[in-house]
């Protein structure tokens, strides 16, 4: 089992990362909880992660670590980050006897965990969570951060906190079951990190490769192990996201950002930041920041993982800049965007207009 | 004009109080907007306040401060605290391009401020937020604190945050239209502070009440400012409610919360806490904690200020005592009471079930 700890300001905290260490659960969360006692474990999770049988596991390992458990399934999918499914939350814990002095155990992907994480920070003015994430993105992105939150009609992630868990736990047996599209989507995000932050991340990943698409359970531990490394370096630097420093982790999300909106999110998010580092690394060598051959590598390992490294033909490049006005990171109308240096390496980096020219019909 | 510094972990920021001062809300606010720009300015208030001119006085102060303004009427009353609510101004806020960078003002009482408070606590993470009471109650008790939150069906403040203002104005002129229920309710929560932590407010409300009565400005001034300097300091010293420092503000509330419940909620909440001091401090005498001298200076001021000082003769103590083992100080089904020690001085005390029988008919 790989420790990775986590320092901030607000609070330091374990990530976990092992094979079969689900069962374990009730015994990490027993031991954590005995500085500040738990009156009360509350799971929540959503069906396709009880189809399985994770959720199960984790609740008789608490139950075995001599803590009252109950359990909350949510209905699966995007849709459930959403007010209502917040306002379920906070009267079920209600109903179950929560208190300031209980903790909100989240077994899922990045859904679960945002909403979760969310009930948790405001349920009582916040109390503890603990994460278990189920899903590649989830246990390399989600799980560090402490970004919880739930959507509006009308925004992505708009209403919500940072919260930073009392512990995470990553047992990479689960990404077994998970469906192939989905682990490509996890896939997007760690060669996300590769490419922009980690050269030695980047050679790793292309000389497993074969390991990586037949989901070997070393390798993997030892890469969301390193993805958890490269963000919390980050987020220790930027808790809050003020300095700008942590806006680093968005290489390939401006313009993926952008994509998703205008396939009407049809689009899954890891693709798109595929699609969009592709065009990250495409606009750094037209502004000479690397050059042909390092995109061409970009390329190979994409290649290497089936990750989709096509661009569509039909790319309306108009539309997609206008939306990448509206883009969080995006200051007085003119889009910032993280570029590539260097193998490893980016910078955030404020763009004009005009470079829209450099994209378009060849 | 007398300013308040309030200095805590999270933030430090000042409470000014005084008499005409709305019209200075937009200097005062493009001032705190020097270090961070403000990109927008939004006014949460509601009905009431509107009737009167207060919101509208505000919001032209700002415009003159040449800052963008928008603002957001609820309806008046403790249902607004609700999750409804919430989601309505979330999305509001959305919809007027809130961002980062904007900052919400709240204008109004103790609901408008805490679900105010709680909007902006949430949206897009957490956004800054200024605070002008309006009510008597609101001045001296939820204006400090950085408590925000809304209401669950069967439980009060159950959702929320702590979320420190960028500031605090309080102009005094606004309490000549509330009314005189209202008035007293917020008596009941300067009597609280008097009795229990600060004798020399206890001597100058007493040595002041027939100003106090006809709601002398100069008086007030000063009786706000007292009671929020009373109430930082507790708070500066236990901020998120951890140490039971905190715990010290709730004098009167324990007796006072059951009451409110028995009532129906008809009761209001100044009031519970009025009778709920008295109870306070009839078990302390029973104790053996003060003498029958002190219990009747305190009744003298409540008589003097026309607080209702007389208990209800068929209080159903049986009840009343079943509901404050759930309150949320209770550990382990036993009740914690704050009970005075002398004039203006008081302590967090367990207090085991056979006290029950030192009430009742007697």
């Amino acid at each position: 089992m790989l420790n990775i700890p986590v320092h901030l300001a607000s609070r330091s905290y374990d990530i976990k990362v092992g094979e079969g260490i689900l069962s374990s659960a009730g015994s990490v969360l027993a031991a954590l909880g005995k500085e500040q006692k738990i009156s009360r474990a509350v799971i929540i999770t959503d069906e396709n992660v009880c189809k399985f049988g994770y959720a199960e596991t984790v609740y008789d390992s608490i139950l075995d670590a001599d803590l009252s458990c109950s359990l909350i399934s949510i209905p699966a999918g995007e849709q459930s980050k959403c007010v209502h499914e917040a306002e379920y939350l906070w009267n079920t814990l209600l109903e179950l006897g929560a208190d300031r002095k209980s903790v909100v155990i989240t077994v899922g992907g990045g859904v679960v965990g945002d909403l979760g994480g969310f009930a948790a920070a405001t349920f009582a003015r916040g109390i503890r969570f603990f994460q278990i994430p189920t899903t590649l993105l989830a246990q390399v992105d989600s799980s560090v951060g402490g970004k919880v939150g739930i959507d509006l009609p009308l925004a992505k992630n708009m209403v919500g906190a940072f919260h930073q868990p009392l512990g995470v736990l990553v047992d990479v047996d689960v990404l077994q079951t998970l469906p192939e599209e989905q682990y490509l989507c996890g896939l997007g995000e760690v060669v996300k990190y590769a490419v922009s932050l980690d050269a030695e991340l980047f050679r790793f990943l292309k000389d497993n490769a074969e390991k990586i698409n037949r989901r070997d359970r070393t390798v993997l531990q030892q890469i969301v192990a390193d993805c958890c490394r490269i963000k919390a370096a980050i987020v220790a630097d930027d808790e809050r996201e003020t300095t700008g420093r942590r806006a680093l982790l968005n290489y390939g999300h401006t313009f993926g950002h952008a994509f998703e909106i205008m396939s009407g999110f049809t689009l899954l998010h890891g693709k798109g930041v595929v699609l969009g580092s592709i065009c990250a690394a495409k606009l750094a060598v037209k502004l000479g920041m690397i050059n042909e051959a390092l995109f061409e590598q970009h390329l190979e390992l994409f290649r290497l993982l089936n990750l989709p490294f096509e661009l569509p033909a039909d790319i309306d490049w108009d539309r997609c800049f206008a939306l990448m006005k509206h883009d969080k990171k995006a200051e007085f109308q003119n889009v910032k965007f993280v570029l590539p240096t260097g193998l490893g390496t980016c910078v955030l980096k404020e763009v004009p207009d005009s470079t829209q020219t450099l994209f378009g019909p060849q």
